[in-house]
C-alpha cells in the first residue's frame, strides 16, 4: 500500500535556488481492473524550499505500490500530493511514463507551482 | 466505420490541473483512393476537465478504423472532434504520425483549446 | 484470406547465385482467439532457382492476410510453404517479428533448404 | 525542369485550423557548377486556409527537379514560393536538408507567414 | 512461487523444423539475501518438437515469480528446465537480462540441446 | 546508361591481400514498369588481385545508372559483374540496399569467388 | 578534497558575448553515507566575463573530489560556487548526471545569473 | 593560418528572409599549448542580407586553420567575426563542438545579432 | 590495491552448464606513468564449474582498483588470473573497455579456456 | 612523414595469449592528387608476441601522416608493415574507416597472421 510515512527528508545545503530530478527506472503496481502488473518509470523534478527528499527512503515508498492496484493517473497525483506535502517545494513535476498494454503506452504529468525559470528556458 | 460510442469515460481523479497522453503505435485504415492500407502512431494528449478516456475503449475506438477508406487529415481532425465531444478538456491535441508510402512520410497535428503552461515549457 | 494465387514471378536475371531480402514492415493479421489484431515485419531471404517473385504481388499476398484470424506460428509457415512452392528456390528463410501483446514480443523463423556459403559468412 | 503545374488541391476537411508535414527523404536534383547530383530531404510544413496540397502531386512535382542544375537555396525558395502560391497558406515552411558534399551538409529553411500559436509551444 | 503448472501448450502447426523466440520485457522477482525487488527481460527461444508454450500461460508463468525471493541463476535455470520438461524441444535457450544494481548489470544463459543450424549461420 | 568504360584502375599497392570496401549513399536509378526512381545504397567489398578500382571513376559509373529503366537485381547483377570483370579480384560482394516502396524494402547480394578467411572471421 | 585553488584563469579573448560548455564525462566522488563510489558527468555552462577557466586547471580540479565524501547536490552547488567565485560570469550554470544506485538515477541543476538569450533561444 | 580572403560570395536568390546552416564535420587546428592537433566539428547558421557564402570557399577557409596553433574560444571567435564582415549579415551563430582532450569535451558558441523568429520558435 | 581476498564465492545451482556475465560500468585505476584516473567498463563471461563468484564482492574486488597505479593490460590480465585462480571454470573471459586518453579509446581481452559452443554459436 | 621511428614498445606483461585493441577517432592525412584532407578512423588489433606498441607513441607516429599525400590503401598498408616489423605480433589487423568524398566512404581493412580463436568466436 502506497506508505508516505516512509519518505525522509534532509536539510537543502544552500539557499541559492536548484533544481533536482530523480528517475526511477523500475516501479511497478497492479491495474485494478484486471490485477495484471503495470511497470514504468516515475521521473520526479523539484526545487527545493528548506528540505529535500532523501533518495533511499523516495526507493521504498516507490517499492511500497509494488502490490498496489491503482490506475497510471490516480500513482502519478498521489506521488505528487505526498512529495508536495513532504517538502512544500517551490515548483514540483511528476512525470510517469507506462510500457503500455495493448499497443497504447501512456505518460502521465502532474505538476505543483510555476516552471522556474533557469529550467523553462534550459 | 468509425464508432465513437465505443468510448466510455471515468471521473477525473483530482481536481489539480495535469496531462495525459496516450500514444498508440498500431494505426491502420484504408487510403480512400485506391483501397491500399495505411499504418500510423496516435498521440492523444490532453488536459481533462471532469472526465478522462477509458483506456481500452480508446482502442476499440481506433480499430474501428481499420476498413476505413479515409484520408490522414480526416482520420486525425475526426478522433479530435470526436475525444473534444466527449471529453469537454480543457485543451486537447491529436498528432498522427503515417509511415508514408511513394518515399513520403506525414504527420498532422490538430488541437482543441490553448496549451497549458506545464506542457508548453516542459 | 491468404491467397497464394495473388503472387507473380518472373525470370532470375542471372546464373550467378545470389541473395534476395524483402523486408514489409506494416504486416497486419488477427488473433484467432480474441480478434484482436496483430502487427509485424515480415523478412523474406531467398536465393532463387529460375524465378523470383514480383515485388507488388508479393505486397498484395501480404494483405490478404488482414482479415484473417492466424497465430504468429501459422502466418510464418504459411508464407514459407506458399513461396517454397512458387519458387523452389536453393533456400528461402521467413523471419516474422510481432509487437507483442501484454509485454511478451516475439519472433519466428522457418527455412528452407541450406543456408547459402555467402550469406552464412556475411 | 521545376514544374509547379504539377501540383494539385483538395479543399481543406475542417475549418478548425491544424499543421500538416510531408517529408519528401529521397530529394535529388543537380549541382549547377559541377553537374554532380545532390541529394537531400524536404520537409513541408504548413497550416491551410482552404485547400491543402495533394500527395502524390507533390512527389511528381518534387520529381520534376530531378535532371535540373539548381543550387540548395533556389530549391528552398522555389518550392516555397511554389506552394505558397498554391496553397495561400495561413503559415508555411520548407527545409531542405542536404547530404553534402567535400564534408560539409547544409540546411535551408524558409518560411511563410507567422509560426502557428501550437506548433511554436509543441 | 514459482509455478510451472500454470504453463499449457499447443500442437506444433508443421513438422518442418522452425525456431520461436518469446522476449518478455517485464519479469520482476526479489532478490533473496536483500528482499529488494529485481527486474529484467527475459528471452526464451527454441525449436518445438510436438507442442509449442502458449503466449498467456507463459505470461503467467512469469508473473508468479512477482513475490519470489530467487537468484539470477536459479531463475534462469528454473525456467529452461520448467520449459525443457513441458515442451521436450530440440533446443532451447533461456536469456535473462537484469538491470543490475550498484553498478554492475549481468546475462545469463542457459540452453538444451544443439543450437540449429539456421540458427546458427543466421 | 550504364557504362562500365567510365571505370579505371590503379595498381594494387602491396602483395599482401588485404579487404576493401567502399560504400555509396547516393545512387539512384529509375524503376522500369512506372518510371518512378529508385534510391539505394551500393557496399562494394573486394579483395584484390593486381588492380584496384579508383574511387572517382567508380562514382562516375554510379551515376550513369541515374536515367536508366533497371529493376534491383539487375542493377547488383550488373555491377558484379562489371567490376569483375575490370578487377579479376580474388573476392567481390556487391550489397544494394533499397528505400523500397509501397512499405517494402529489400536488399541484393551478389557474389564472385569465395569469402577471404580474415574477412569471414572479423 | 575539492581544492577551488588549483582553478586558474585566462583572459576572454573578445568582449562580445558568446558561451562556453565543458562537458567532463569522468567525475567520480564518494558517498559520504557508505563510502560507495558515486559516478557522473560534469556539465558547465557560462557566459565569461574577463576571465575564461583553462581546461587543464578544471580537470585538476574536478579530480580534487575523488576521495571525497559528498552528496550529490553539494558536489553541484559547490562547483557552482566555486566557478562563480572564480570567474563572476554573466551567466554560469552546472548541470550533474548521475549513474545512480538501487534503479534511481539523478540529476542536478545549478545556476548563477538570467540564462543569455542566444542560448535561451538555440 | 586563418586566411578570410579566401571566402567568396553570391548574391541572396530572394528578399524574403530565410536561414542557412552549414555543418562542417571535419575541422582540425592544433593546441598553441601542446602543438597536438585538435579536431571539432564547425556549425554557421546565419540569417543572409544581400550576399551568402560560397561552400567550396568555406571549405578552402576552414582547411586554413590546419596548421594554426589557436584556442577553441579563438577558432569560434575568430570564425564569427570574419564571416560577419563578409556578410553583414541579419544574424549569424558559429557554434563548435570539441572532441576533447582529457575526459572533458567542450563546445563554444558566438553569435552576431538577434535570432530570427522562424528560427527561435521551430 | 587489487585485493582477490575480497572475492567469495557460493555453489553453482545446477550441474547443466550455462554462461554468466557481469558488466561493470564504473571501473577506474590510475595511470602508472602520469597518476591521471583512467575509466573503464569490465565485462565478465565465465562458464561455472562447481562455484560462482558472488556479485557484492566482485565490486568490492574491482573497486580495490581505485587508488592502484596499474596498465590497461595488467588490470585485465590480473582480474582474468584472480578469477581463474578462485573459480577453476570452465571458461572465463575479461574484456575490458576504456575511455581512452588524447583520442585513442582501447579494449583488452583476455581468455582463459575454450569458448563454449552455445556461446560461440549465439 | 609517416616516421616509424617514432614507435616504442614495452614488454608484454603475461604468457597468456590475449587481444589489445586501439582505436584512433583522429587521424588525417591529405590525398595525394587533390591535396584535399582525408579524415578517418584506424582500429588495430593484435595478439602480442613479446612486446607491445606504447600507446603514446602510437599516437606521435599516427600524427606523422598528418601533411602527407598518400591513399587510403597505402595508409592501411603502411601502418600494418610498420606494426608487424616492430611488434612481430601472432596476429596483427588494421582496419581503417574514412569519412569519405563525393558520397562515398570506404573502409580498408589489412591482416598479418591467423585470426586467435577466442576473437573469431567473440
Amino acid at each position: 500500500m502506497p506508505n508516505a510515512s516512509l519518505l525522509e527528508t534532509f536539510a537543502t545545503p544552500t539557499r541559492t535556488p536548484f533544481v533536482i530530478e530523480h528517475t526511477a527506472e523500475e516501479f511497478t503496481s497492479l491495474c485494478p481492473k484486471t490485477g495484471q502488473p503495470d511497470f514504468g518509470r516515475i521521473i520526479l523534478r523539484y526545487c527545493p524550499n528548506t528540505v529535500c527528499v532523501e533518495l533511499k527512503s523516495l526507493k521504498l515508498y516507490y517499492q511500497s505500490f509494488r502490490s498496489e492496484g491503482i490506475f497510471y493517473e490516480a500513482v502519478t497525483n498521489t506521488i505528487r500530493d505526498d512529495l508536495t506535502a513532504l517538502l512544500s517545494p517551490k515548483w514540483l513535476q511528476v512525470a510517469s511514463k507506462w510500457r503500455g498494454r495493448g499497443g497504447i503506452h501512456s505518460r502521465i504529468i502532474a505538476t505543483h507551482g510555476e516552471v522556474p525559470a533557469p529550467w523553462a528556458r534550459r
